[in-house]
């Protein structure tokens, strides 16, 4: 146990109700998307910043570990209490705290969830672009502490690009403002990104200033069919070429396509196109409405000269209803087996057709099922591997083997998903012993006694 | 004297004729658009990484200062070397490496000029947007270490928004990669922005990756006349209110226009407007055909509703004539007085026309001419004190209250022009001890001798 007698009366004399000791209070906190699990020792919600501060005071004290927590959602363990201690729920921080139109800025508190925050934002005529898959649950500070990417990445970025200015609780209780919120500001170094992505592990996320976008007027979506599984990231290239930049390019592979075919075969008027099919891509441009209609129509004529079938939308519901197939696929994987493997690797987009074929050939040679399908835009592939109980060993070395294939092509092992705790064994192979050295230096400056997310991020 | 002989010999080693050392010759590099002069003892130009990295080798075992430079366009003195020791151009590593249209990233050296650059990247149709004053002639390495910004901030951000990636040359030689070329990645901790802005204090950058955009195919530029000061930054605001993004929205108020009147009477057919003008705005628009002439039109029937003048340009000789003006105005404020302070600081938009009322109140109590001009879409104004001999006193004082009231609305003393060695003594002004403690960290980190750019940036 971290956390001892005088710790916890601390605790509670600071948080009363909105402390958990209770076994069957605290269990969902030690889980979250990674399937891991780690018992947490006490979960505590606070409501202000001066609470977070003070809590990482008695942390500093009494010596135990402070693991910060959104929705849960991350799928690497990035919010578990893996030395156990403190879970720290931000799901009470969860105000919407400024709206302000002529600087297109929003300052919310960490526990806002992604999706509330797009909707309050509408009645304004303002867009937060970043739609991580579970963004209608998860919260802006998990979706800040993990870097949180989503399909509108191709066009919009991910959440590094529209985070202006961060209010950090710092181990030991001080708060820090890491720049001003204003559109420009070169004073200070540019901490706010250090903590972007940075999963929990040099500091507490207590207040965010978002930068916005005008929503949209207009949104396009088409379905593309392809009958070589190969053509599909080709034509996202191509695409590229011709000076065209959707919001959204996602891609569905041959093994993926299994899963879904049926919620697909419900949109297709005659499954004939189909049976010939090997990939799925969901291309959506939008934008002011005289740039949508230029920038699909030329769309239609690339997708003419490849003899490509698709199916398009432009009513938002019937665009909600094509999504809805793409959101479906995680869920539906374990079809394919109930062991699942899942990266999210990311190679230049030259290198796309290669990875595919060589992803190809390893399923091939091992039986093991990868199902690749995502932000192909960006080059940004979540590959899983699904299997049945006693293949863990095969679908390691084939998890080992893709993971070493996209370093070759200079790719990255993950793009949005994070290290957490599952993924820390292969940071090693993708940062060199400088990096890791600064790394390591760089926890040691902002939590020197090693209390913050302990067993995260850092090899 | 930093260096001695033994160093002097090893330098002399290593670069053999791309070492100055004759008094005429490196008087040049003791200056820069700043006005202060400090003499470097040796001048070098290396050409590969391998040599920036031997340098900042012997730099830590003979204990000498290696401040960077590009073009020295600097306005605050950031690449002069106040202690004396090496300064290190990189006028010689100005090779662009690569661009791949596929993946919109160009890999380029620091000592590439902003505007080579983007001329290159015209038969890619490709666009890189950052547009300081200085494009022309300052290099992409002195842009990233200030985070320059531009006309462009408005629509593109700056510098920042469009480094991918580094490699920099820490002190002691090493080199480090910040992190992956792929579109995303979020494995190490994202140390790419605290290079960007750190004007030389951290390492040499020694290559640069860039995002790139489609060349927008169409440009729209509005020269907006207002016979109330005030009114061109209310046009901004609502502007933007209405949904629309300008490229560029530049301002220019009373006393500004005092000098570039005859300028812009050449361009006016009558000079019935000119005489009842207080301020001018230069608004661009540019993109997609479509767009530009959508939002173009919505941007005249705000110009309408609110009686403005103005003038309009659409071919690309047009445009730059009336942005010539825009150009000519640093060079021209000596007609206003023979000394000048200058600052660009940020206020949140909504504070704009507050803060210029501010500015004239001081301008009349002191009889000292305030010139303000720029980037007041970002809220980013150059405001510039002129002045008589024996006046200096007087505008030191002006200029101290100017920089408090800044702070008061929450904005910032330094949008793009850093602080360097002249705007030191403000930094305690902007910056909490928290974050002056954790900047003092963060060098000693990297820079653990301080031989880096010494005396700049940090207070």
């Amino acid at each position: 146990m971290k956390l001892r007698e005088p710790a916890l009366k601390a605790l509670k004399d600071l948080f009363g109700e909105r402390l958990l000791l209770a076994e069957e209070d605290i269990l969902p906190y030690g889980a979250d998307a990674s399937s891991l699990f780690f018992k947490p020792e006490v979960v505590v919600f606070p409501e202000t910043k001066a609470e977070v501060s003070e809590l990482l005071r008695l942390a500093e004290s009494f010596n135990f570990p402070v693991v910060a927590r959104g929705s849960g959602t991350s799928t690497t363990g990035s919010s578990l209490p893996v030395e156990g201690g403190m879970v720290v729920s931000f799901a009470k921080m969860n105000r919407i705290l400024e709206i302000v139109p002529e600087e297109r800025l929003a300052r919310v508190e960490p526990g806002v969830l992604n999706g509330d925050l797009k909707n309050y934002l509408k009645k304004f005529g303002l867009f937060y672009p970043p739609d991580p898959a579970s963004y209608a649950f998860s919260t802006i500070g998990g979706n800040v502490a993990t870097g949180a990417g989503g399909p509108r990445g191709l066009k919009y970025g991910t959440t590094k690009d529209y985070v202006l200015s961060l209010e950090v609780a710092l181990s030991g209780g001080k708060l820090l403002k890491t720049g001003p919120t204003t559109l420009k500001g070169v004073v200070p170094y540019n901490l706010t990104p250090l903590f972007v992505g940075s999963e929990g592990t040099l500091g507490l996320i207590v207040e965010i200033v978002l930068k916005l976008l005008p929503l949209p007027e207009k949104r396009k979506l088409y379905l593309v069919f392809s009958p070589v599984e190969s053509k599909t990231l080709e034509l996202i290239t191509e695409t590229l070429l011709k000076g065209l930049t959707p919001a959204s390019a996602e891609f569905v592979d041959r093994t993926t396509l299994k899963v879904i075919k049926e919620k697909v075969e419900e949109k297709v008027r005659t499954d004939q196109i189909l049976k010939t099919t090997e990939s799925l891509l969901w291309v959506e441009f939008d934008g002011r409405i005289e740039e949508v209609k230029r920038d699909s129509g030329a769309f239609e004529i690339i997708l003419e000269q490849k003899g490509l079938s698709f199916l398009s939308a432009d009513k938002e519901e019937d665009i909600e209803a094509l999504w809805e197939i793409r959101r479906g696929i995680s869920p539906s994987l374990f079809k394919l087996g109930p062991k699942k493997i899942a990266d999210d690797v990311v190679v230049p987009r030259r290198k796309m057709v290669e990875f595919l074929r060589y992803l190809r050939k390893l399923e091939e040679e091992s039986g093991i099922s990868i199902a690749s399908f995502g932000h192909a835009g960006d080059g940004n592939f979540h590959v899983n591997l699904l299997f049945k109980e006693g293949e863990e060993e095969r679908a390691k070395s084939i998890r080992e083997n893709l993971l070493k294939k996209v370093l070759e092509f200079f790719g990255s092992i993950s793009g949005e998903h994070g290290i957490g705790f599952s993924k820390r064994p292969y940071v090693v192979w993708e940062l060199d012993p400088l990096q890791i050295e600064l790394m390591k230096k760089l926890k040691a400056l902002f939590d020197p006694k090693g209390l913050l997310n302990p067993h995260v991020k850092l090899p």
